[in-house]
């Protein structure tokens, strides 16, 4: 763990050790982030209502956090932390879908969803919680990638698929209308976009190696992302 | 917000009469706004600085567009009415493709990317921009809905398929790593995306109809979204 000394350092996520007072202060300050960007979002949250209702000094936030995009950094990464059941039903199609329409309840659920969004809006706003956003969806991503790699273990996926490819494409569908196009979500989507990453996946769509059954110019696609 | 609008005026998106000084007004004011937005972004957008770069006058810009949230709204309306040459490669695959390679192209353009970025963002942070948004990718959506329309008229898809749901499904992922998970983009990826949604779409997955191929339960798929 690295904590900053000086408070004009960099923001950054701190990783206190398990356990102790460290960790229960976190565990109250992670919760208070929660709180007051799911009731007053971004622009209306504050270090000062942060320490009082976690009880934790703003002295202390600042220098364990940086200050509030830190704040939304650590909440996701936190939520990145928090182990979630994964579907086991025996058919890829039938986990992706169980996967989508969990995505789809949360997001339209009025008790559910105003602290996921209210969380993911807040962290688009700063580089430092953009780096935790994407931290937070390859962490989900591979998480759920083992509902495809027992399908690869069951045969029903050829082997070198990226599960965690299969997840994001599941997925894709739902987070583009939630967070860019505005679309409403309906469950329709959720089961096709999980359908459709099914069919595409059976058909090696998602196999990590450059060559695949509908790629008939594996040399145009650089393996490296373009930054 | 930046600017606070007149507090007895909603923010608008204005629809002037085409042609004449109204028109060429709206023009400069347009351009003045995607310029501001790209060098400023959206906490650096004001009414002052768009007025003094358009050369129209403050108080219009409040008569006409009601804020800054008016201003973002109708910089997306206009770039969504300005049209753009969609491929027609005669077949379904290869238009895709070359639709998400667009798509790529422009986002890792370093001269292209930073306008659409910027604006993408700032409509983000408003009511307003966000029904702009959501009428800009409808737009999209439904002009390039002409390629899979044409799949259908070749026999290519079946009939019924809606094919802004298609094109909506081929450019998601891109959006997704763009505007949620921040993943960078590669071409691997844009190539991926418009395959698995020729994939799907060829499976039957974007008819209108409730049925498909795929779905043993339709019953439990309601047409209407969920609000």
């Amino acid at each position: 763990m690295s904590e900053p000394t000086h408070p004009d350092q960099q923001p950054r996520t701190p990783t206190p050790r398990p356990g102790g007072r460290s960790a229960r202060v976190r565990t109250n300050v992670v919760a208070a982030t929660l709180a007051e960007v799911t009731e007053k979002g971004y622009d209306g949250l504050t270090a000062e209502a942060v320490a009082a209702r976690s009880g934790v000094h703003k002295a202390t936030l600042y220098r364990r956090w940086g200050g509030i995009d830190g704040l939304v950094a650590d909440a996701l990464t936190a939520s990145a932390d928090q182990p979630w059941p994964l579907p086991d039903t025996g058919d890829l199609q039938e986990d992706l879908r169980r996967i989508t329409q969990e995505v789809f309840d949360v997001f339209t659920d009025p008790e559910r969803s105003p602290t996921p969004i209210a969380l993911i809006s807040a962290a688009q706003r700063s580089d430092v919680g953009a780096a935790a956003l994407r931290d937070f969806f390859a962490a989900r991503h591979h998480q759920a990638a083992e509902v495809a790699e027992r399908a690869v273990a069951r045969g029903e996926l050829p082997v070198g698929t990226d599960g965690a490819e299969v997840v994001s494409a599941a997925t894709a569908p739902l987070y583009y209308r939630l967070f860019v196009t505005g679309e409403p979500l309906d469950a329709r989507t959720a089961e096709r976009a999980a359908d459709a990453a099914t069919l595409a996946a059976r058909a090696g769509l998602f196999m990590t190696t450059s060559t695949t059954p509908t790629d008939p110019e594996p040399g145009t696609t650089p393996a490296t992302p373009t930054p």
